[in-house]
């Protein structure tokens, strides 16, 4: 749990620009879950400006699984909406630089491999309800353990395409005890931003997941005896888009690491 | 206030589908307020496909000014989203075609103009609250008479710009009896999609309104003693930015002639 002297406890208090920093400075490699609780987190997705257009339109055509966050100007790593001060080069603890729908390079930072015709963009996580989940006292099995982790599949759902880019639409599994279903389903449906409210309750198969062993991302979760899995929309959909488009090229986060924005969950007032 | 046989009242209980027809057929081509009733009305904003992510941004950027309804795929004039069975090179009554920032061509449809570089944005439009406000007793002048119609003014507000695209923020004014102010902020915060609360309430001078007499687009509003001029973000922000940043090609509809979606104001369920 310890890493270079910092512990998970530590950075779930910490400010936003204390956790970047952290990250940057590679003091922090792990995933992001219950770091600076409260704030949102955001999937990264840069891609060339040629593709820019098509991939934000892809986000609006599908904005349970991509609420868009924030927009970079071309060339410009600063995410001026959701943190002025940070910097997307180096600011994620690692990256995936895909190629052609392949993971062609992993990376500490971005450094060597921005360009100035780069367009980034921050989509809304679920784990910036981490906050909301304690207060509300929902005993989710990732909040609870330090190894455990939502596990996530490609759903029979097809997304709406746009340009370039289609694919499955990516879920997030929470297993629920039953009597919180009702509860959850209110609870994240205030907070579109983060997906809102699940795509699917109950029958995994219903979406096209026969075997919840066989996670595509995350770690897999078991479904205790008076649970229900609870599929929400998942940002990891952008990556799934590159891999079945085969788009040339396309940078994300490492699964878990997300960027730490400024943004406070509750302040969703424009 | 009746043109070709058709009255404002005979389409103020029309579906939208009958009221493009109208539009489409030559049969209505005066403004669109209190027609299709609770229907999302929208600003048509068209661009060259070298300049849709910058405008994209724009919205993004601006959204109590445009918030985004629909972006159609280069070339394709059919609002998949906002209506389906809709052709936005003819359902609006008048398009204007602004070349560097200037109007060039006013047109009847754009079967002459359209290309299939071509991408269509619809923004929110405060028009869509019109049933919203007659359901709520709200006596505002441009429900109550035919001549009148909202005034608008460029502010001294500055839109956060997005490449090639920069300039006023323009706002629309309602004179609204004193009682109503806040219950009016109240209400229209809830629709996010036709520009929410308003930006300013009170002393035009405080947003650069020097005079009121001086509309910019519409018409003006006289007003009357208790009450107080309240400013909404305004879509005609479009039209200024390209008329500030000299946007080279820019097509928009005929102020007041707007697109009638199939969408419902009060169903924002997403």
């Amino acid at each position: 749990m310890a890493e270079a002297g910092l512990t998970r406890a530590d950075l779930e208090r910490a400010a936003p620009r204390e956790v970047r920093r952290a990250i940057r400075e590679g003091r922090w490699r792990s995933n992001t879950k219950r770091l600076a609780l409260g704030h949102h987190q955001a999937n990264v997705t840069i891609v060339p400006e040629r593709h820019a257009f098509d991939f934000m339109r892809f986000c609006f055509n599908n904005p349970k699984a991509l609420p868009l966050i924030d927009v970079t100007e071309p060339g410009d790593p600063v995410p001026r909406k959701a943190a002025p001060d940070a910097d997307l080069r180096t600011d994620v603890a690692e990256y995936l630089v895909l190629r052609d729908g392949q993971v062609a390079e992993r990376a500490r930072s971005l450094d060597k491999v921005w360009r100035k015709d780069h367009v980034a963009f921050l989509t809304g996580c679920n784990l910036s309800m981490d906050r909301v989940m304690l207060e509300a006292g929902m005993p989710l099995p990732h909040l609870q353990s330090e190894e455990a982790f939502p596990a996530q599949y490609r759903s029979s759902i097809a997304c709406v395409p746009a340009g370039a880019f289609k694919g499955p639409l990516v879920v997030s599994l929470r297993p629920v005890p039953d009597a919180l279903v009702v509860p959850l389903i209110e609870l994240t449906g205030r907070y579109e931003l983060s997906h809102g409210a699940p795509v699917h309750v109950g029958d995994p198969r219903r979406i096209g997941i026969a075997d919840l062993s066989k996670v595509d991302w995350g770690r897999e979760n078991a479904i205790a005896p008076e649970h229900t899995p609870m599929f929400w929309a998942c940002g990891i959909t952008a990556q799934a888009a590159a891999i079945a488009s085969r788009i040339p090229e396309m940078i994300v986060h490492a699964p878990g690491r997300m960027f730490v924005t400024d943004l406070i969950v509750r302040e969703a007032i424009s």
